[in-house]
């Protein structure tokens, strides 16, 4: 007899089944007693008799039973147990109630039992969706000519400079954590032209705010022989669309859980930094600095919804100001550089960059740096690099704003940040 | 005019193409000059007349010409150049000449000079056979309902107990790299029951050999509800055949020019660790301690070779010594655990786990440990665990093993080892 998961009993009414899972709840109603059993599909009723000791709540379990019809039950069966095996019992009650799913209880206390408050259901589905955008987000590129690469975490310097950056003991020397892989998806573009990489970045910020994490998923993407950034805000646009597409298909039942809202993917309208700002000082009245901040992203993206219907939003022609120096420059001082607003969130920095080597040496100049500083990085294009560009979109602010979650940190399994190593 | 990519060309014979890619050789014989034009998918010869100058090679550059049948060309045809332009010019000559492929030059140089190094054809193979080989992967796991998940790389503690970690300064704590992530993916059997990670790993190990890594992508695979490890080496070895098959079709090119010898994947027969080491000391002539080294590990694999006509073999059911606390015992001092050799050399080490607390906190004290050190540990066992077990492939062993390669280094882009950090 094999086992059936939970989201698939109403296929074998009248048969006998074999479950396995946890125990998510019970429920003694004096004759007669009421189990939920969750397992990774979602939870299924199961009526027990008196035979059965029941262990405590999350205790891991068989059940073997027939599967009738009950209009009363969850879902519309039950299973009625003809045997009961737990295969390991908790020797404590969760210190969180798992169905209840208190996700109104402070962050702080969900994050700190994250081993277990992350098994239910409404927890752990944005994690699901998460793993779908991001098989989304691979396939689309594959389909395009990219190539997954692999590049290493432990570095001998950041990839702008060198701020914000945790410090790693590697043997007799002193290596960083990248805080992002810019330089080696740069240089993977004189080798495969189209690459992308999945991995985690690390930032030292001292931020602790409902939208930074300091340990976070980047999806990276790089492409050479473009002609502007046009070329890649066009990729990011379909790529988007792909994720989207795969989240809503294979992520179906935990984005109804979730009740996620899918986003306007027909238009994702461009708008130029300094007419962004022209409309964030003119028509809503805040002042702004080179960079958006917070708050101005937010009122951007409730502007952009308001005034074109649109989720997604991109800002255009960055000032080099509040660019890196490897930013393509435009002239007038603006670069051809690019975010991405998700519902008024930042979820993407992109751009084209700097290709000839002599460009890159001027505009390091200009930012007021030293060459030198900079040899490992300059070396690189000495031989012989294409016009390229690429973008990152950070998979924890792309879940948030999906699954409309209060903080970034529950879209991430087990999140760092400011004040938190555990679990 | 679209861009053609240089494998394409043979269905364009008589037509004006457009290709983009690097200069990657050129040659005059007088009269006449020819260019191998570099991309991503190969090498096309292109014939150039005296009106465009030629830069050095890697420059990268686009040709727009016409495809004409020439016997003698690479491939057996060529592109007679209209037009030339070239985007970015190298400014000095390649340190390594690429066309030559000198994978018998010192490693060193090779890898010093990485970022023009990994341009070559054969020295990028490997690279693009892993990330086929890493599709294979994720793609059989999602068909069989396994989760993809994201556990973080900076940790609190070691998982095995505290050796080989580096050190990084998080903010005013000490922190650590993760070794691996298998106390998170335990944790996450508990959420997802079935899940797998794709992230790098890192070991502060002193050896400088041509089979070890500090910086290494780890494939991490994790299942409960599992009867013995049996389940999880049935699971590997399907596995492995989907990630071959996928390596076979979508790296084909590369395969043929790595001249990769296809492994046996029929078989992958297990032999007892205790025979193993008999087998070893009566039929080999080795003396052996509890874990197989390196000597007796190339040993078995060329006796499984030539008894059995087999590349992959499991060793199974470890001696206790040999492995974690958490392995699950099976009496007599062993464990479900199991290694498996790829042509002699070790790319997975897996098992099934312990799931009971109590079960845990015994072997614990078995092992000389103290429960309270493993408290963080020791706590998700508390809420019902499922009885699992996992395990981790090494990719760039797979890859190196499966390329031919003289050094794991070369099976991944930019590697760290005892005494590099650079590029």
């Amino acid at each position: 007899m094999c086992r059936v998961l939970a989201r698939e009993i109403s296929s074998h009414v009248g048969k006998a089944v074999c479950l396995e899972g946890f125990l998510h709840w019970k429920r003694d109603l004096g004759g007669i007693r009421f189990v939920l059993l969750r397992d990774r599909s979602g939870v299924v009723q199961v009526v027990v008799d008196r035979r059965f000791e029941l262990p405590l709540a999350e205790s891991s379990m068989r059940v073997v039973g027939r599967v009738v019809e009950n209009p009363k039950a969850p879902g519309g069966y039950e299973v009625v147990a003809e045997d009961l095996e737990f295969y390991a019992k908790a020797v404590e009650p969760s210190p969180i109630e798992i169905p209840k799913e208190e996700w109104r209880a402070s962050p702080e206390t969900l994050l700190e039992y994250r081993y277990v408050s992350l098994r239910g259901e409404k927890a752990r589905a944005p994690l699901k969706l998460q793993a779908a955008l991001v098989r989304g987000f691979r396939s689309y590129l594959d389909a395009q000519g990219f190539t997954e690469i692999f590049t290493p975490k432990i570095v001998s310097a950041g990839a702008e400079g060198g701020s914000n950056l945790f410090g790693v003991d590697y043997f007799e020397h002193r290596a960083y954590l990248a805080q992002s892989p810019q330089l080696y998806k740069q240089i993977m573009v004189g080798v495969f032209e189209r690459v992308y990489e999945v991995a985690p970045v690390f930032r030292a910020e001292q931020h602790a705010t409902s939208r930074h994490l300091n340990e976070y998923l980047s999806l990276d993407v790089e492409m050479g022989f473009i002609r502007s950034e046009e070329d890649v805000m066009a990729l990011e646009e379909e790529l988007l669309r792909a994720m989207l597409e795969e989240a809503r298909r294979s992520a179906e039942f935990e984005a109804r859980l979730l009740e996620v809202e899918w986003p306007n993917t027909q238009e994702m309208p461009r708008l130029e930094h300094k007419e962004a700002r022209r409309i964030l000082r003119e028509e809503l009245g805040l002042a702004v600095g080179a960079d958006l901040n917070e708050e101005a992203e937010r009122a951007l993206g409730a502007w952009a919804k308001e005034r074109w219907g649109v989720d997604f939003l991109f800002v255009t022609k960055y000032p080099e100001a509040a660019r890196p120096f490897y930013a393509y420059p435009e002239g007038d001082g603006l670069t051809r550089g690019f975010d991405l607003l998700f519902r008024g969130l930042e979820i993407t920095s992109g751009g084209q960059r700097i290709h000839q080597h002599e460009v890159l040496v001027e505009q390091l100049r200009k930012k007021g740096h030293d060459p030198a500083q900079f040899a490992g990085y300059l070396e690189v294009f000495k031989y012989g690099m294409p016009p390229h560009g690429g973008f990152a979109i950070g998979a924890e602010r792309l879940t948030q704003r999906l699954a409309g979650l209060p903080n970034v940190r529950y879209a991430r399994a087990f999140p760092r940040d400011r004040h938190r190593l555990t679990p």
